[in-house]
């Protein structure tokens, strides 16, 4: 098969043509603009490609609901040009084959499972940690929506003793995962960005704690076979030991399953397919799509 | 169809029977004794009741991996008797009829999204709170498992600024859901049951904030239709009030759905089954069995 793949960003759109096993056969990123610009720049890259179907991950809120009107169309946005665009059937009618869309964590979940760190499991959750926090799950062939579509993000955690900004930096919320621990958040409190802070500094037990805690709700909530840790901030490699030895002392055997007890190393990971995740979900969005 | 249906609790087990649209014929309960006459008890019940299958909705942790050799078998519950007792296999010998088995919350679950307050739904979560906290979610068809099942009340909560016992009662965790705010915690923390204290005291005010902690985290990590609230605590009806304005509260119009910003007297609810979602969420256990 030959499909379309467009993991939509809030700063960058992907476009890529590859096949249903994930591979990538050439791919481009450009900046997003505005919606009209940057429709046409995804359909100029679209052009002549020959592409059975496309697969869109895509950042949100997103109207899933296939019953609804709007489905497929980005809804509450904080980018206000892009609040209630049709993005899907804009694409679709441009395009003429199917479009199928989802969020990106879910997207990327799905690559994970099918194609990645979780090849063979029914169950995985896929957490981004970078400029925001979001989370995808894929259980028994689905992918979660429900009311809307989850936004793990906006859980509310417990504050570090040692934070100087407890109440994290979300406009919505006092005290959530994203407000306290995105990398946004954490350029805020310390005043540069993550990856300029030495190993030694307090941010990292800081930041350790906080995705210990979102990767405690995830196994309580939603008890997944594994979970992904990806997005801009988890490239800082000495984050993903110290979350998961937090993780596992909060957690303290209670959920007596080996996987959680003995051998947290192989529960909570990087993912596969480095950077691809988003881009190869959208590959096999774009195959089911079909289905 | 002429159905069994047992909830399997700590305390009591309760043995019925009816059909699939979750009528009840005759009912009995009993006290959990040692798993030998407890076993006993139940086979004496549904002896000569001609019933097709058996649903049970159970106490766990259970082992719900129908790949597993101890498929159906209850795990390491803190009731040492109990422990690897494989009550799934123990009734399908004796009863000779199919014999499905979930989690009592899940159970409820289904029982509540088919036939209760959730009727027509996709993706219902059902909490209790009682002597202890657990929820269970059903999605589009199925109950979620996944590594094990879902043991949503060991989430980490924020402490109450006003609680004197702000680090909870449960064994394994320091501020968990349960630990914090269960039937039993409520009682370690101000000396007397909960139904004893006036409806002006404090308790009730931090009750209320750790049960909407608990229904924002499964709002964003779960994004379900609908959220039922049972158990023996909720029986204080001033609690369900509370409970939706401080979730109303701290969700802050950040997840824009109508059902969150302009109708959560509609989306946090009450069984509709009152004491039956368990009973009628084993008939319907026992249903799909025979599928």
């Amino acid at each position: 098969m030959r499909l379309g793949a467009l993991e939509a960003g809030g700063t960058k759109m992907v476009c890529a043509v590859g096949n249903e096993s994930g591979e990538i056969f050439e791919r481009e990123s450009f900046p997003t603009r505005d919606p009209e610009a940057t429709i046409a720049d995804i359909l100029a890259f679209f052009d002549g490609k020959d592409i059975e179907a496309l697969g869109v991950s895509c950042f949100g809120p997103l109207d899933l609901n296939e019953a609804s009107p709007s489905f497929g169309s980005i809804t509450t946005t904080p980018k206000l040009a892009w609040q209630y665009v049709p993005l899907r059937a804009r694409l679709q009618q441009a395009l003429r084959v199917p479009v199928g869309i989802d969020t990106d964590v879910n997207g990327a979940a799905l690559g994970e499972v099918l194609l990645g760190a979780g090849k063979g499991l029914q169950s995985l959750v896929y957490f981004t940690v970078g400029t925001g926090i979001g989370g995808g799950y894929y259980y028994q062939g689905k992918l979660l929506h429900g009311l809307v579509h989850p936004e793990m993000g906006h859980i509310l955690l417990r504050p570090h003793p040692d934070d100087p900004a407890p109440r994290g930096f979300c406009p919505f919320h006092d005290g959530c995962l994203e407000g306290l621990a995105c990398g946004l958040s954490m350029e805020r409190r310390w005043g540069v960005p993550g990856r300029e802070l030495p190993p030694e500094h307090i941010a990292w037990a800081i930041e350790a704690e906080y995705l210990a805690q979102m990767c405690v709700a995830a196994a309580v909530m939603l008890s997944p076979e594994k979970i992904v840790l990806g997005g801009g901030v988890m490239q800082q490699e000495r984050l993903l030991p110290m979350v998961r030895a937090r993780t596992h002392e909060m957690l303290n055997g209670y959920v007596a399953h080996p996987a959680l007890v003995e051998d947290i190393e192989h529960y909570i990971v990087a993912p596969a397919l480095g950077a691809n995740s988003g881009a190869v979900g959208a590959l096999l969005l774009a195959e089911r799509s079909l289905r």
